[in-house]
């Protein structure tokens, strides 16, 4: 089969027109190294801010969004919106880097690492204000088109930093809580995450001004590929080696996560094995390796591997579904599923 | 004379007018109580997160949008822009307190000692989306003007962020480091305080759609207005009772700020005395009252205070000149030079 490699060479290829436009528009901002700043965590320059090429990022979403716009033979006009959307996800990695004291990221330290605390929460201020710029700054829009756009994507925009408020509170609470739920954690992941993957896909559509029924299934679309695809990760802390996430296994049960998987084994084991569970979240020590085999095996005792395969089936055939209902030829819902199912691995 | 207070009155009357609107505006965003921790910090909310009147702030650069709006007869249109500056502003206050470690403002504690740097750093960013939110939501403007202040606002609100930059810049390098100049002092405060008193008043008029001239006028009326105000204050630590100010007196220098008279000072300074000042500034310990009065009559024998009431001159000056070029009449003008005046207390 030679398409998938086709259109995920395409969809790849997204990276390069990007990244072209958005190396030019960090070098065309004024003399502060704060724009540079950026520019380096989006990995056009290095710690000394000399010219390079680092890896600063998928460009997942923006790819996205180029895709569909050329689906829709809308390319260039699009390529203002991939810019903000890309540059408003780095603006939140900045932020949340400072935020989850992460030192490195993509192989390469943190911007609150380098400049320290009070020049990257500036520095991601300043970027959020640029995610609006790219955008407006547009030549190939017109003014109600780049507003629909904007007002599109503040709304989303917002959405995720709803999502970072969820996440803390329900970091900052003890597992039994009240409001440590399923329901929470599902709000939660889907505003953080989620959210901006459909305001990516469904940006292009809007660009476009195609309908409100077509906008909403390409938000869908977007919308269940990320929820889908943040279960996965969930479940790949749990059930997958190391070398095949690039992180410690049970990282996610070590450092304590309420994700999905803990929630819902919580709603389903006895009274004891829950305790149990609770307790290990609860003490003041780490989760050993020994311990977290212990909590995964709870898991798995209540069906939670299997469950997890299940609602990672939910969302993509939710997916699916509203890819179903998009005006595209078939050629191009058979391209935009292979690479749904090439990024969630099924 | 009545009229001073005709128009004082009539420049606090828009804080209510607006105060409305931003009340109900933070009030229907989603349930979440990320959007109460922003009312908190406007003053319609205590800690408990219940309705009350607090001091929020004097909304100086939106009243400014307000009454200029009001002189073109474009009073409700407006609106939607005072708002945005408002929330811009307050948004950055929310970000600042957390670098400056601040734990009160406007008589409150700050959102980050409430609710914890990670929620400030999260609610700062979400605010910063709501500023441009306020705007675009409005239902008075059209696409092409709502775009046009937005990309003016958006320069503008950058520039603060530059400022801000610069701030930090010159306050982690030694009082004799070579970035330390008067030059690179006024474009920090330009920048970080100035550009947006300009922007509140220009905004305006790209509001009600006046020439490109009227705004630039209007945009220099502003700027120098607020660079004349920030230079008042830095001459207000100094010279000015802790009654008068609020502050304790020799604040400015007892923090090691490297303000204008400090740095005209060193410009003026014999070598000894030079030397003399920047071993006050470098060393480890704090800067006692009976030094810093020391500082403070170094910086007149050079001519440090005549120099600065000169400086202020100069600026209002300037703000008098662009206000003599607007189209408002004779009347209004008067009420305009009025409020300056009260504002910079001359």
């Amino acid at each position: 089969m030679e398409k998938p490699t086709k259109i995920l060479d395409l969809f790849s290829s997204y990276r390069e027109v990007l990244d072209k436009e958005l190396k030019d528009f960090f070098k065309n901002q004024r003399k502060y190294d704060m724009y540079k700043h950026m520019a380096y965590f989006m990995g056009f320059l290095d710690e000394d801010l000399k010219e390079i090429e680092a890896f600063g990022g998928k460009r997942f979403r923006s790819s996205f969004t180029l895709l569909i716009a050329d689906f829709y033979n809308n390319l260039e006009a699009t390529i203002a919106v991939a810019m903000s959307v890309e540059i408003f996800h780095n603006f939140t990695l900045i932020h949340d880097d400072i935020v989850d004291k992460d030192t490195m990221r993509r192989g390469r330290p943190t911007v609150w690492k380098l400049w320290g605390h009070d020049h990257a929460i500036n520095t991601g201020d300043a970027q959020l204000i640029l995610a609006h710029r790219a955008l407006t700054d547009s030549k190939y829009l017109d003014a109600q088109t780049i507003l629909n756009v904007q007002t599109f994507l503040d709304e989303k925009y917002l959405e995720v930093t709803e999502g970072q408020y969820l996440d803390f509170s329900l970091t900052e609470v003890k597992l039994d809580d009240s409001i440590v739920t399923v329901d929470n954690y599902m709000e939660m992941i889907i505003k953080k995450t989620a959210v901006l993957v459909g305001a990516a896909i469904a940006s292009a559509g809007i660009a476009k001004g195609v309908s409100k029924e077509e906008v909403q299934e390409l938000y869908n679309y977007g919308l269940n590929i990320g929820i889908a695809y943040q279960l996965q990760d969930d479940m790949s802390s749990l059930w997958s080696g190391s070398e095949v996430t690039g992180k410690m296994q049970f990282n996610d049960i070590a450092t304590k996560k309420k994700t999905l998987p803990v929630l819902y084994a919580l709603t389903k084991l006895a009274d004891k094995d829950k305790e149990e569970l609770i307790n290990y979240y609860n003490s003041s020590s780490d989760i050993k390796e020994e311990d977290a085999r212990t909590i995964v095996s709870m898991i798995e005792s209540v069906g939670g591997y299997d469950y997890m395969k299940e609602e990672v089936g939910v969302y993509s055939k939710k997916a699916e579904e509203a890819l179903s209902k998009l005006s595209f030829t078939p050629e191009q819902k058979d391209q935009l599923s292979t690479i749904g199912k090439t990024l969630l691995s099924l």
